[in-house]
This record gives C-alpha cells, structure tokens and sequence, in this order.
C-alpha cells in the first residue's frame, strides 16, 4: 500500500471503497481468509475491473492468481478513509431521520461514536438514546461542553428552516466539519467543511433512469 | 432544450440537476422571475461553470447576458429528470428512517406520491401514516393489492437481514424498480434495477475529507 499523499480521488471511487470494506467484513464474518477480486465484485455488486482500478488509486494490493487477503484488505481501506482511529459524532435533530442514523448499527464497528445528541423540542430532551446518551437542549450547549464532549464533527437532522442557525451557532462552539441531512443548501465560510447528503436526490436519480427505461 | 435520446450523463449530473431544481424552487418562492448563473450558482453553494457544464448535456438554456427564466428551466429540468409526472411509491419497514422518508416534504411538489406502506410487525400493522394511508402487513401483500396501487417502484427500509426476501417478494409480483436504504446489498436480476442508497458512505467520505486536512 502506499503510504504517501495520495492524488486527487474521485468521489465515487472514495464511495465505493465503504462499500467494499462493509462487504469484506460480511465476508469475514462468514469465515472466509481470502477473496478473488471477482468474488469481491459478485458480494459487492460491481464489477470487477472496477475495484481493481478503485484500489490501484492507493498502490498494490492483493496477490496475482490468489487474491486478496480480507483482514489486510479491511485494514487497507480503513487507512484509506481515515477509519482507522476513533470519530466523535454530535446529532442535532432527534426527529425520525436523527434517531434511524443513530440506531444504525455499523457506525459502532467502523470507530464511529455518538458522543452528543441534541435538540430544542422541551418533549424530546431528556430522553434517553442510549444507557449513557440522553437528549439534551442545543440551547445550552457551550464551550464547555464542546470541550468535554470533544466532537470531530456535527450531524445536521433539524427541519430545514433552522439548520442554517444550528450550523452558526456550532461553528461559533468551534466545529468545523458537518454531515448535513437537513433538505436546504447551509453557507458556511471557506476554512468549514460541510458536505450535504440529498436523500430526494437519490429518488430523483432512480426516477430519472426508469423515464429512459419506460420512456414515460 | 434537446428533445431527443440524451448521450450518456454523469451520474453526478443528475444528481446535481436534483439540487438546481431545488434551489429554483426556492429562488421563485423568493418572488424572482429569472436568475443569473452565478445567482443560481451561490444558491446551489456550486461554481457556475459547473452548472453551465450540467445543462450543456441537454442543450441550450437561459439567455446571455440575462441568464434563465426561473419557471421555465424548472420545467426543462423536471422533464430531464422525469419528474413532469407522478410517481407512485411503496414503502416498506416502517422504522424510523421508513417514517422519515414518509414525512418529508419536498416528495409531494415533486411529483412523488406514497401509495402503500408496509411491514411485518403486528404492532405497526394498522397505524396511521397519514389521512389516507396506514401500514399494512407485508405478507398479505398480493397481486391484487399492487394491480390497486399501481406503484412505479418500491423503497425498502427494513432491516438488512430480511431485504433480500422482500426484494425477492416484490419482484415476483411485478416490481421493476427499486431504491434500498438497507444497509445491505441485495441481488437482482438483469431486468430489475435496483439502486443502493448506503449512507454511511456519506460519513466515511466526510471522514476521508478530514483525514486529509488534518492529517489525524
């Protein structure tokens, strides 16, 4: 693997490379040591020329006529993407979106944590998320939470009409990296990251490629 | 606007005419008539090349010097995108994120419509989702009922160890087309299309884009 800087990735390349990891280890868990790249591809549904050009991207991996090791593999990618150290995660929004995200089961495997959960809704604070996670009032949180707390980044589920305020207000605490689900565009100034996932896009993407199916 | 088979389009593309579409919503409910491609540029939080680059797939937009009339592109756009008709959705898992996507907005002026929500829990069987619609249990789910609803496609947010079966149900009552939120990958046949939608993809990207500013 190269251990270097890597060159410009495309995103798509970056988005497959989770899907593999996440297929590597459905692999492992059913007691497999080695994979060919074409079983790789079958489990992850691409194909296979494409996971080989996806990984020379990073240097050479696998062994030509054997394949890849799995655990290597898995380790590989986890360097790649950064998922090899622990991610503190905040939510703000504990609304049906906030709470599938953090029932979600394979954040806890990839070194993500939920380390804060936040919303303004006096109903909805107080409740408990997990045996050590309760929700509590985004009004209150400060610094000094920040500080204990210590997020890496900030999760965006609130209605669209207030996310541009929680993301002021966050940036103000000092956050400088966001997921944002929240269906608005959010300006953020230029040394912030936020990167936005539009759910409705992805039906659009869908509806799109059945019109040219059907032709409807 | 070209009105004939478009060349192959990025997938990015599409999914950035998604977000354009969006923001021209937007733009018109903020009483504007026309906007300028750097208009429509800052609003979509994109560069403007970009957006001349998108539409430049699907022929002649806008005038120069005055740039696009707000009502119009949106038409064109929706008829690119296939959204100039109504779409009829079922869903199945009535989980938290089956409810958030249920409960989202933007799906009714864009054309969507859901038509049937389903699950195998007998404690959700019988819920309200709204005025019109509650969920019904998935296993009674017959040909009759689908030739009733006549959806277009399917959205599955169950839980990933049962996707497979319910794909596999669907299909064999006619089902074509499909948009999975299970964190799982489902296999399907050559005339079936089904699309992955695997957030935590989104994360491990945010999480990639980290690691390289920081160097953690």
């Amino acid at each position: 693997m190269y251990k270097g800087k890597y060159p410009k990735i495309p995103e798509a390349t970056i988005k497959r490379l989770s899907i593999y990891l996440r297929c590597l280890k459905k692999l492992e868990e059913e007691g497999n040591i080695v994979v060919s790249s074409q079983n790789l591809a079958d489990t992850c549904c691409v194909n296979s020329t494409q996971i080989r050009k996806d990984l020379s991207y990073f240097g050479e991996f696998g062994t030509r006529g054997v394949g890849y090791n799995i655990k290597t593999l898995q380790e590989d990618i986890k360097k790649i993407l950064g998922l090899d150290t622990t991610w503190n995660m905040i939510l703000v929004g504990f609304g049906n979106l906030g709470k599938a995200l953090l029932h979600y089961k394979g954040f806890h495997e990839s070194g993500y944590k939920w380390v804060g959960v936040f919303d303004n809704d006096k109903d909805l604070i107080g409740q408990k998320v997990f045996d050590n996670l309760y929700v509590e009032d985004f009004k209150k949180l400060d610094n000094k939470k920040i500080k204990e707390i210590n997020p890496d980044f900030a999760v965006i589920t609130t209605p669209p009409d207030v996310a541009q305020d929680v993301v002021n207000k966050l940036i103000l605490l000092g956050i400088k990296y966001f997921l944002n689900f929240a269906p608005t565009k959010i300006k953020v100034p230029d040394n912030i990251l936020l990167k936005n996932v539009f759910i409705i896009a992805e039906f659009d993407n869908l509806v799109y490629n059945i019109s040219k199916i059907e032709n409807k």
